[in-house]
């Protein structure tokens, strides 16, 4: 560690276990079959369209196509996103939204307007490592909150939160195929959620980066259409998934009162988004180009799931148990507890086959035994090969 | 403001007086010169080259140029830019090397990593805005230290620091062509600075965005030159005013020690900087653009600078002082006491001129009689045109 004198906060910048994890990944040579990321495939970013948009919005034709945006974010992407947004369960109003850089930067304005150091804030058990990392960012203490397959579990929110003797500031939750177990919250939990955080005075932050990924069910309404006009929901989203996540294009809706504030703190972290690539997007979306993307990546992402599926009850139907998305890019494995998955990640990698470890995605580490696997970025064949390796390893670790 | 359970942090976040200021600008629709923002003007980016080397770098080639970049930077833009450097008073090292998306946030990740709230932090009277914002967005308290025409007066900075009777935990020095001022601190005050700085223990944030734009004078060592080796000097650097500012590409340069910790920050604030452009910058770089653009763009401020020199000489010698900079983008005009230049704005605006009232630059409104004017963004004959108009709207002020 360095000798410089650094805040007391930056404890929650030493490594984590997602971290060692992707070095290790980073540093083979040999063939590995990747479940480990959440970026999207290669072959899912529409690099060739994006190219070709990008020539027309960047070409000589636009002089301030380099120039500083607006803080709240590029009226052509406002624009386009308003329309591309109408009539879907996030549609939203100017006056509600602000843009980003990515879903990421709109968690850590969340959580920098609502967090003192000392506040109680909700997580997901499991979560999304860089949320609540970023909730201790700002200090917060941390509640984790057990998810199952209906998502967070919100019976046992109330108890806990009761146990704790007080009230969260802020809820965050990732309501629709979960990172990292692939679970949805039933409409009913998305109500009672409403509920309680409407009696503690809670913020609820709504991180929903795959929701428009659906290839199965009928869609749920957001917490933001729930709510129905109270203004605490939080709703956190982006491009990242669904277009490229290099772009570092997304958006916040939140509440009006919020956007000056919004505007504000974004000012004094990175100015405003990036210019020309806002103006990419806001092509991509005026061209039509985002429904037709969508329409395709769903199927393939449905037969990659369905290929994991197939997999897993056939390598490992005897001593596992996972969940069955109807969306995202996740899905989550437990293991017996003779499988430590911290050690299985090092036996899989030799064997060639990735995955993140279940303690990554907790605080306090509380899942051992369970692990993430990614199912969007390999096709069925490679998807078949990677969880015969993962098999293959955890017989070895069994039997070790 | 909002009913939702705001952090007490947010106080920073209201309006201020540069808010207030660019929103009157922005709802002018009679002819204004602008001397008020303090970006490249339209004719100062190199829009037609950025655009062909856009083609190249996010063609159909380049498979990858929408993913995730490694959250230190992609290696293309980190090698480009470390040549680049090599040589100059910025010269740097990979293992020293973080890209950020622009200045602004090298800034929000020094004061993330070293300031608890109630720690003390020295910020330049006057400062840039946005700096000392966001070291109240981490509840910094500040302690402004004079500036004059040698930029930060060291001698005084230690009687304020014996005075708090505790010392800083970071001191915020924009050393050379400051902004708002202009001026740049001399080689006897950095080197007095870093005595300082060391033996309180204390961190210079180095933020220097103008110093490629030297049109007079010569260098002077950058304080992490001075510093030769010792860790204290977090330096902070962007492209947005050589090369073109909604880019959002900058870097910093620090301790090798905080190299892990700037990269967990920075995945828990954006996740990388957009990739698209670090490989449009790289590209920039690699094809020797930036050194031709540099060249060009010196000469040109120079005239500009001058020709607000003299106009200001003409208008306002018996009235006024100001200075003289010898790169950057600004200059600072001291009025006399009868004249309150936040009033003034509104009757500039009424005359067809913008400038930045001096309390903008100040969080305790040192600088009432003080104004900050660009020189950069507009071609001389404008210039005259505009310094004409601020002399009749002081006029107007001063019989009012």
């Amino acid at each position: 560690m360095t000798d410089l004198p650094l805040a007391s906060r930056a404890d929650y910048l030493v490594g984590s276990v997602i971290d060692s994890s992707t070095s290790l990944l980073a540093q083979q040579t040999h063939d590995i079959v990747k479940f480990a990321m959440g970026s999207p495939a290669a072959d899912a970013v529409p690099t060739h369209t994006l190219a070709h948009v990008a020539v027309q919005t960047m070409g000589a034709g636009a002089a301030d196509a380099f120039d500083y945006a607006a803080t709240e974010g590029d009226s052509a992407l406002r624009e386009a996103l308003l329309a591309e947004l109408a009539g879907t369960t996030d549609a939203t109003t100017p006056d509600r939204l602000t843009i980003t850089s990515g879903g990421m930067q709109g968690l850590d304005l969340a959580f920098k307007l609502f967090v003192d150091p000392g506040d109680l804030v909700v997580v997901e058990s499991p979560t999304y490592t860089n949320g609540s990392a970023t909730a201790l960012s700002y200090q917060a203490e941390l509640l984790e909150a057990p998810v199952d397959e209906n998502g967070l579990d919100v019976e046992q929110l109330e108890e806990l939160v009761v146990r704790a003797g007080r009230t969260p500031k802020v809820i965050y939750a990732i309501p629709t195929f979960q990172n990292p177990s692939g679970a949805s919250m039933s409409l009913e939990r998305r109500e009672r959620l409403l509920e309680l955080a409407q009696r503690w005075g809670s913020v609820i932050i709504d991180d929903d980066p795959y929701g428009m990924l659906r290839f199965a069910g009928e869609p749920v309404p957001s917490l933001q259409e729930v709510a129905n006009g109270e203004p605490l929901v939080f709703s956190v989203r982006t491009f990242s998934k669904i277009i490229a996540p290099g772009l570092r294009v997304g958006w916040v809706s939140a509440d009006p009162s919020l956007q000056p504030l919004l505007i504000s703190a974004k000012q004094a972290m990175d100015t405003c988004t990036n210019l020309p690539l806002q103006r990419l997007v806001a092509g991509f979306l005026r061209e039509g180009h985002l429904a037709d993307h969508l329409a395709t990546q769903r199927v393939s992402y449905r037969d990659r799931k369905d290929a994991m599926q197939t997999a897993l009850t056939e390598q490992l139907g005897d001593k596992a148990r996972w969940t069955d998305p109807e969306g995202g890019f996740f899905l989550w494995v437990k293991l017996g507890e003779s499988v430590d998955t911290e050690r299985l990640f090092e036996v899989a990698l030799a064997e060639g086959v990735a995955f993140i470890p279940g303690n990554a995605f907790s605080p306090s580490r509380r899942f051992p035994h369970d692990l993430r696997l990614c199912f969007a970025s390999m096709p069925p064949a490679r998807i078949h090969e990677g969880v015969t390796r993962l098999a293959r390893a955890i017989e070895k670790v069994e039997s070790e």
